[in-house]
């Protein structure tokens, strides 16, 4: 399988990741429909390919992404006058699929936020692994100023930040700088500038290439499903996937690695 | 409906916001049954007045609220030796149904937090949407060192700043100041004096103002529902709510007054 | 009940407290499944011992803990080879059947960090009610680094320090020290030298004093229930449990002590 051909973003393996611009520049890389599904279809890619253990996600020209789209919404709306289907709720939900999707990636998803990152592009920034901002950053929720809720978003921003930051965050409708999107949580650094972020970047990818692909895979999976799982239900399943992976391939290759000196094979 | 008469409380409208003030300042505005019951009549009362989209708490005299009153305790007691019910019970529990409902108020909830922020009052701080505190404000849960346990208080503290600050907090009975509480998440924001308060408060209400009511009532209904709701579920839910308000006359209003480049009606 | 006799621990009552050492100075105090189990042991007789209202954790040599030990490992490699039980499945699960056992400890449980705070060191300690950290210890899960999940580990991290710091934590295999823990909320304070510590834990252990111990134990159990207890049904539990305090003997001498102006009891 080869990667898809996408209009809206830009993609790249370099090494072990996959880089994704989201390249809609004219519109601050505003949010349609096809890129939500053309996100979708290179996070599935991405599960084809062993090689791929990190997905990059940023914006063309220095900002991340402005929201949803607006001709999006206007073409629902001419939709929504002639039949009985609901496009508009369609078009919500298929952006909150898309949301899943990237949250619940097997890889290691880092975000690198600049300029505006506003609805569903806040939305995006709140399920990534890591993320790193520039101080610079806009980040906010304006829906509610445009009389619309922040549907699919709201729930992952108060698993994000939880609910006492969220709940202000969303009611008052305020913007925030990298500053304080990092003290409240949305992203986990904030760097001063575009060369750092590069910096940053080259780091955290050596830091994922150290740690090995199915036991990061599991581990995700197990952080991930805290909140919905029965906890002695969870630490048992932990159980059997410990002992898989200490019995299985990276189980052994770490453990020899660790006896000889040597850096294991996925990380060289 | 007019405004419910109380006696524990002030409650006066200006604009878009209901302000009450506790007012029992001789006991530092100690949370009695009355005034639960006068809080929840206040909370009920705005549900029928479309004109109010915030409510504003705090108490007079300086003091936000040291708890739980004393002589109500007194006369549970009084009436345990003499029946079978469990006066102690019912008391604790309507506390407990009040700080429920000002949680799940449809308004935006400000708290302003000075001096004693203890027991139910610290409770009630913690369901607000917007909380801001001066820095010399007292929070505090001293119900151990009385030999109870902060009961109907304990779920909601865990809730707002997490299990992990919240079992240090109730379990070593400690105070803190307005600034440890915003650090901990109990407040959003601390202020240094009386005047900042008021400046604070007003951008705030500026703020609510700008937002849509019925967005905004949606959009905190979805963040209150995360912890309780499967995800998928909320998230169906979520998409039913966005077409419901983009066709709805908020959401048109706020599509023609983002092309026609003015406010919409609701934030004049 | 006598205290239990124990290899691997060091153990010792000191007024309210029982002062735990992990005893394996020369692995960094390596936790292996002998320790575990005298670790249960101790929780377990301390709850025949009314006396005992504290437990304090602590490492031998500077050192809290730097995780799974390796010759249990190699034992369980030995014997998985020769039968068809999984003993790699059974001594991960009983790790965390420890401490899922601290966790709901009905004392208040304090963490002294310093040094190595590794992999099963690191799960350990976030499940203390306080924990105090020098500036100088090292966290980390270097688990993925070595080809295997943390695996009983990942939902007490999680839900401590929540899930956005958790994922990159894990899946970066990064360390961190004292002071970065204590922003991450993985301790609650930092201090710089083995003096502040011991100053510190003699503010706390008579913190705890103040405090009434069935009281306390109500309130911690309310607090870990959040997270599993639709809320109505929790609050009704509250409020029996508060009428049972308050007409029990700690309410009682609670009130008495308050209205005499003396300390209560349990607190001389």
């Amino acid at each position: 399988m080869s990667l898809p051909v996408t209009e809206t973003l830009l993609a790249e393996q370099r090494d072990h990741a996959l880089h994704i611009t989201l390249n809609r520049p004219q519109v601050r890389n505003a949010m349609s429909l096809q890129m939500v599904r053309e996100i979708m279809a290179l996070f599935d890619y991405a599960d084809t390919d062993d090689s791929i253990r990190a997905m990059v996600l940023r914006g063309a020209d220095s900002h991340f992404c402005a929201g949803g789209d607006i001709a999006d919404m206007a073409a629902a709306r001419a939709e929504a006058g002639s039949g009985n289907s609901d496009p508009f709720q369609a078009l919500n939900r298929e952006f909150g699929r898309m949301i899943t999707r990237v949250n619940q990636a097997s890889q290691t998803v880092v975000a690198l936020l600049e300029g505006s990152v506003l609805g569903g592009g806040f939305g995006l920034a709140c399920v990534s692994d890591v993320a790193i901002t520039l101080s610079s950053a806009r980040f906010g929720l304006p829906e509610t100023g445009l009389g619309i809720p922040p549907a699919q978003i709201a729930p992952f921003v108060a698993r994000r930040i939880g609910l006492t930051q969220a709940r202000r965050l969303a009611l008052l409708g305020v913007r925030c700088d990298g500053e304080e999107a990092t003290r409240l949580g949305i992203a986990h650094e904030c760097v001063a500038n575009a060369d750092d972020l590069a910096e940053k970047l080259a780091t955290i990818l050596a830091q994922i290439r150290r740690c090995a692909p199915q036991a990061s895979a599991v581990t995700k999976k197990l952080l991930l499903d805290v909140e919905s799982t029965e906890l002695e239900t969870l630490l048992d399943r932990a159980a059997a996937d410990f002992s898989r992976a200490i019995q299985g391939p990276e189980g052994r290759e770490g453990a020899q690695a660790f006896m000889q000196k040597r850096n294991p094979e996925w990380a060289q």
